[in-house]
């Protein structure tokens, strides 16, 4: 088997090496799976919130988990993110599709420690919740015991980025139906106080807000 | 190495055996990934459009791709199915956490064939947009030579579901910082019609459109 990615459907995809879109894909989207190989060959995988930071994904997770524990042992992995952009209504059930972005990395997690550990819980918070390291304490020593964080290397030739834009392609053949794309989009909702929330929504929050701001709703029909 | 998730952060996290609540999160969600291992022992991850069809779960791709053609040989995979529900904001970054629901459902995927791939294909299209199949003309014998049906069943034992819901908790400590929870979800936008779009907007569209609706948007600040 090759590290090829299978196909969502038959069509030819867009394959692409530019480095730009796999970051642009890493930070807008903030959750992926994580998938690994267990000591008895088989495969095993999780969802983590992620954080790109340059040329690495950081995530964290409990020590207590075997599989944190494996992983910090040098256990290689492959992580998959996947933006939906959209459901492709074509003219044959065959040719439905979607409109995605994804991208695999695929390599060897190193695990942080002291103050690498701590800058990365920042950046990872700072990358979901822009600017929020800044509005609470510094995180304490004693908290990182419980948890490890994982940096895992962006590296030439061990990423695949793919997506598809677009509708569902002319038809060769007549065809009485409606066909055309339903855009999807993550979105945020209205922020909610927990019961001891001091002071008004911050920045950090409404900057999350204002990159999942929701798409004109379809009038009703 | 044991099959237990990792968890997301070091919070407990409400596992469920409840099949009732995997099924709810598989009909929500439309995209999965799916995790195997190669030959030659690396982990192997690719995203797919999925369907629940009772107790298994149906995908397809190419089989020109060499994975599908691993996987149709009796590869055990492991398919990981997130939903994001929202960013729980806490007085520490250490304790900044995700809403979600998540399963991983383990096993060896069946490929179909003749009319019970036909039927699968019927399926997966009308789990995504209710009722397509019977919108348009029926997939034809020589649609299906390039591509593969597989099916993974849901067998009990083999799958785990986790999630995590409400506020950030009572901090142990004072604080000064505003906390809560920024729900999330995906959202349909208004359906695009191709170029050779026949007819209105579809009920198997309107159908799509309505599961997704966007949520109240938060009044600007």
């Amino acid at each position: 088997m090759t590290d090829e990615l299978s196909t969502l459907t038959r069509k030819p995809h867009r394959g692409s090496t530019d480095r730009t879109r796999l970051d642009a894909l890493l930070d807008d989207e903030m959750v992926a799976t994580l998938s690994t190989v267990t000591d008895s060959g088989e495969p095993w995988a999780v969802p983590m919130l992620f954080a790109r930071d340059g040329d690495r994904i950081l995530f964290h997770g409990s020590t207590g988990a075997g599989a944190l524990r494996h992983l910090a042992a040098g256990a290689p992995v492959a992580l998959t993110v996947m933006a939906l952009d959209g459901i492709v209504v074509a003219s044959s059930t065959f040719d439905h599709s979607a409109n995605y972005r994804s991208a695999v990395v695929r390599g060897v997690p190193e695990t942080l420690t002291g103050d690498e550990q701590a800058r990365a819980l920042d950046v990872l918070t700072d990358r979901i919740l822009p600017g929020r390291s800044g509005e609470v304490r510094p995180s304490r020593p004693k908290e990182w015991s419980a948890t490890a964080m994982l940096a895992l290397p962006i590296t030439e030739g061990k990423w695949l980025y793919k997506e598809r834009t677009g509708g569902p392609g002319a038809s060769e053949e007549e065809h009485s139906a409606w066909t055309g794309v339903i855009p999807f989009g993550r979105t945020a909702g209205v922020p909610e106080p927990a019961a001891d929330a001091v002071g008004p929504v911050p920045d950090s929050v409404w900057s999350l807000v204002a990159a999942y701001k929701a798409p004109i709703p379809p009038a009703s029909h």
